[in-house]
C-alpha cells in the first residue's frame, strides 16, 4: 500500500514439479526472507513451467520492472532443464559454451565425465560468471538476472556468495499483538496508514487456536517514522493490546 | 516440455506478508496438489503485493490465459485487503455491496457488528456468490476467477466446497528411482521424451543424504502411453535402477 524505496526484486521459480505440488518450493521463502533482511523489497514471485518461451516472457518482464531478478531451478543437463535458454531468449541473446564453466565441469567429473554434463556449461552469450573458491561451479549472471540452481542447499550457498551485492538500507519493522477482530479497528488503521504512507501497515488475523487474535505489522526504511507510527497505533489500540504487547520499534 | 491437456489453472497469491517472508505461503502448495489430483494442470503461480493495480494486471492476464484462476488472500475488512477491488479492476467492473454477503456478515457478527465488517460484502458487480450450508460466508466467483481467503483453514474448506467443479480426467503418474547422475542418462531421457510428447518426463536429482540419487517422474492423461513410456525408461535405465525400483504405472 505504500511507496517502496529501491532496490526491488523479483523471483522466478522454474519447475513443473512445483506446479504439480510434488515438490514444496522452499527457495522462494528463503530468498524473500534473506532479501528482506538485506533491505530489498521482493515485489513479485512467479512459478513457471519448464518451457523456454514462458521462462523468457517472465524473465524479460521482471528484468525490466525490478532492480534484481533471481531465478531458481532448471539448470541441470537433462531435457527439462531449459532456464539458460529461457534467460537467453528473454534478452534475445544466443548461447555459448563458456570455457570457465566447461573447465569447472571437467575438473569435477574427471575422466569418466558423460559428454552431456557439458550442457551445463552452455550459458547466454552475455553471461558473466562469478567464481568463488568455496564453490565448484560459478554463479551465472545475465544483466540484472541471477541464475541459481533449484537444489536448496546449492541455492543457499550461491546466494550467500553474492548476497553482499544486494545489501541496501535495512528495514525497520515492528508488531502489535491484539485481542480484537479486524472490523473494530479497520477505520483507525486505515486512517493511520494514510498519515504514514512511508510505513507499510499490515493486519493479519491469526488462525484459530493462536494465543492472540490479530497481529499488526509495520515496516519502513526510516526508523523515526516507524517508531512514530508504532506509538500512534499503540496509543489508539491500547485497549486491545495482548499481554504479548508490542515488539520492535516501541 | 509437453502439450498439456485442458483444463489449466493459475494461482494468484496476494500478500505483502508472503513477499517479505514473514508468512510461508502454504496455500499455493495445497492448491497445486489438489488441482493436480483433480486432473487440472496448474501452469502458473504468482505472488503479488497488496496493490489494486498489480492484482488487476495479473488477474486479467491469468483469466485470459487459463481455464481457472484462484486467488488467495486480501479479502478482509482492513485497508490492506484490496483483492476484490483488484479483481473488479481486472474486468473493468464496478463494486457493489452484495445483499447475500451482507446478510451473512450481519448474522455472523450480530448486534455489536462494527460497520467496517460490511466492507467484506463489497464485491465486483459481476460476481456470483455460491452458498453452502457448511460455510458462514459464500464463495465469490467472478467469471473464471475464484476469490479465496488467505487463511489456510478457510481456503481449504472453501476449495473443498467447489472442488467438484474443477474435476477433469485424472493424471496417471509413475516414477523411477535411480542411482546415477543426470549426465549419464540425459541423452537417453531426451530421446524418450521426444517420442512421448504426451508424457511429461521430469528428472530430479535428490539432495545429499537421500536414499537414491535421482528420481524420474512421468505424468500424462493417457494411462496406456504413460505405461508404455515407463516400460521404455525402465528397460533403458535398468542398470541404474535403485532397490526402491519403480512406482506407478509399472
Amino acid at each position: 500500500m505504500t511507496a517502496h524505496a529501491d532496490p526491488s526484486a523479483a523471483i522466478v521459480v522454474i519447475g513443473d514439479e512445483v506446479l504439480s505440488g510434488r515438490v514444496n518450493d522452499i527457495n522462494s521463502l528463503f530468498l524473500c526472507r534473506r532479501l528482506h533482511d538485506l533491505g530489498v523489497a521482493v515485489r513479485r514471485v512467479v512459478v513457471v513451467p519448464d518451457e523456454v518461451a514462458l521462462i523468457a516472457r517472465d524473465v524479460a518482464d521482471c528484468a525490466a520492472g525490478y532492480t534484481h531478478v533471481i531465478t531458481s531451478g532448471g539448470v541441470g543437463p537433462t531435457h527439462d532443464d531449459v532456464t539458460m535458454q529461457g534467460v537467453a531468449a528473454a534478452f534475445a541473446m544466443g548461447m555459448r559454451r563458456h570455457p570457465v564453466a566447461e573447465r569447472a565441469i571437467r575438473d569435477f567429473y574427471g575422466s569418466d565425465m558423460a559428454e552431456a554434463a557439458l550442457r551445463m556449461a552452455d550459458v547466454p552469450d552475455g553471461a558473466e560468471l562469478i567464481l568463488s573458491p568455496e564453490m565448484r561451479f560459478p554463479v551465472v549472471r545475465v544483466r540484472n538476472v541471477w541464475v541459481f540452481p533449484g537444489s536448496p542447499h546449492l541455492l543457499r550457498k550461491k546466494f550467500d556468495m553474492v548476497a553482499g551485492r544486494f545489501a541496501s538500507t535495512p528495514y525497520r519493522t515492528a508488531t502489535l499483538a491484539l485481542n480484537t477482530g479486524e472490523p473494530e479497528i479497520a477505520p483507525f488503521l486505515g486512517d493511520v496508514q494514510r498519515r504514514f504512507p512511508d510505513v507499510a501497515i499490515g493486519s493479519y488475523p491469526q488462525e484459530p487456536g493462536a494465543t492472540v487474535r490479530l497481529v499488526i505489522t509495520l515496516k519502513g526504511k526510516d526508523p523515526e517514522r516507524v517508531a512514530a507510527c508504532h506509538r500512534e497505533l499503540a496509543a489508539g489500540l491500547g485497549r486491545w493490546l495482548a499481554p504479548e504487547g508490542t515488539g520492535g520499534a516501541a
